[in-house]
C-alpha cells in the first residue's frame, strides 16, 4: 500500500468519530438527538435537491462536499450550540486546532483542499458557502418544526435569537428563507417561540 | 410555497427516518451499531477522497449522490445483512415497494432522477455504480478491521462469504481491492475469520 493511500485510509477511519458528536436537534418523531454525520448527510442531499433555490448559480458538487465535511472539526472541538454565547466565544480557537490536527492526516494536497473548503464555508463569502449555510440552517429547522418546536422550548430560545441565526439563510436562498420565515412566524403564533 | 417546494420538503423530512435504520457494522472504538445515514455520509466522503483509485474515470458528483441515497429504501424495507440468505431472498420485493413510495414524495422529475440513480447502483453496470459499490464494501471493512474483526466473529462469517461479497470491490477498484484482500488475509491469519 502506498503512503498516500495509507494516509487517506487513516483519515477515513478518523472521521468515523464524527458519528459520536451529538447536536441539540432532535430527530423527527420526537427522536434522540442528531449527530454531526447524520446532519451532514441530510444537508448534502437537501442541497442537491433544492439547488434550484440558490440565489446564485452554484457548483453543486462543491456545495455537497462542503456540507459533508463542515463539522469534522467538531470531533475535537465538540458541537457549539448556536445559542450558547460562552461556547461561541472560544469556538474559533478550538476549531482551528482541530482542523490542523485532523486534516493533517491526509496527503498534503487533500489537506490543503479540505482546509480551503472548510475555511470557505466559515467565511461565507462565496455562492457555494452561502447556499451551504442555508441548508445548515434549514435542515434542523424542518426537524424541529416537525416536533412542534421542542428544541426551541427546551432551550427557551427567543424570536430575536432565531432570526439572528436564520438571517444567514436569506443570503444563500431567498426562497428557502421564505419557508423559514413562515415556520418561525407560525411557531411564534402558537406560543412555541418567545 | 409552491407545490414543488412543498414536495421537496416533505421528502427531505421523510428521509430523516433513515437515521433510525441500524446496520450490522459497529463504529470504531467498539462503538454502537452504525445507521444507514452515517454509513452513506462516510461512503460519500471516502468516494470523493479515493476517486483516483477507480478503475475507470467517474463523474464523482454522480457517485456521491448515489452513495448518499442508495439506502433510502431501507426506511421501509429495513437493513438486509450481507450474510443473511433468507432476508436477501425477499430483499428486492421489499425494496421496490419502498422505492416507489418514498421517491413518489418528490416532484416527478426528481422522482425519476433518484429512482434511476438507485436502479443504476443496484444494477452495478456503470463505472459510477461499480466505484460506489467498492466504497459500500470498504467503508464497513475498515471499521470492522479497526475493531479486531468483531462484526465477523459475532456472526461467524467465513472467508468464502467475505470474498463473495468483497469481490465486487475489484470491479470498481483494483487498488482498493488489494487493501481489502490484505485486511481479509490478516484476519484469517489471526484466526478472526474462519
Amino acid at each position: 500500500m502506498t503512503d498516500r493511500l495509507k494516509k487517506q485510509l487513516e483519515f477515513s477511519l478518523e472521521i468515523d468519530k464524527e458519528k459520536n458528536i451529538f447536536r441539540q436537534t432532535s430527530l423527527s418523531g420526537h427522536g434522540r438527538k442528531e449527530n454531526d454525520a447524520e446532519h451532514a448527510w441530510h444537508m448534502a442531499i437537501m442541497a442537491y435537491l433544492l439547488r434550484e433555490y440558490s440565489n446564485e448559480p452554484v457548483d453543486i458538487q462543491r456545495v455537497m462536499i462542503m456540507c459533508l465535511i463542515h463539522d469534522i472539526v467538531e470531533i475535537d472541538a465538540g458541537d457549539t450550540y448556536a445559542y450558547d454565547e460562552n461556547a461561541i466565544a472560544t469556538q474559533k480557537e478550538r476549531e482551528d486546532a482541530a482542523k490542523e490536527r485532523i486534516f493533517s492526516l491526509l496527503p498534503d494536497d487533500q489537506k490543503a483542499e479540505l482546509t480551503a473548503l472548510f475555511d470557505e464555508f466559515e467565511k461565507n463569502e462565496t455562492a457555494e458557502s452561502r447556499f451551504a449555510h442555508s441548508l445548515d440552517n434549514l435542515q434542523p429547522l424542518i426537524l424541529n418544526n416537525s416536533n412542534g418546536g421542542s428544541d426551541w422550548t427546551e432551550h427557551g430560545v427567543s424570536a430575536a435569537q432565531i432570526y439572528g441565526r436564520q438571517g444567514k439563510t436569506k443570503q444563500g436562498s431567498i426562497a428557502l428563507f421564505e419557508v423559514t420565515d413562515k415556520i418561525i412566524k407560525d411557531n411564534i403564533a402558537k406560543g412555541v417561540i418567545k
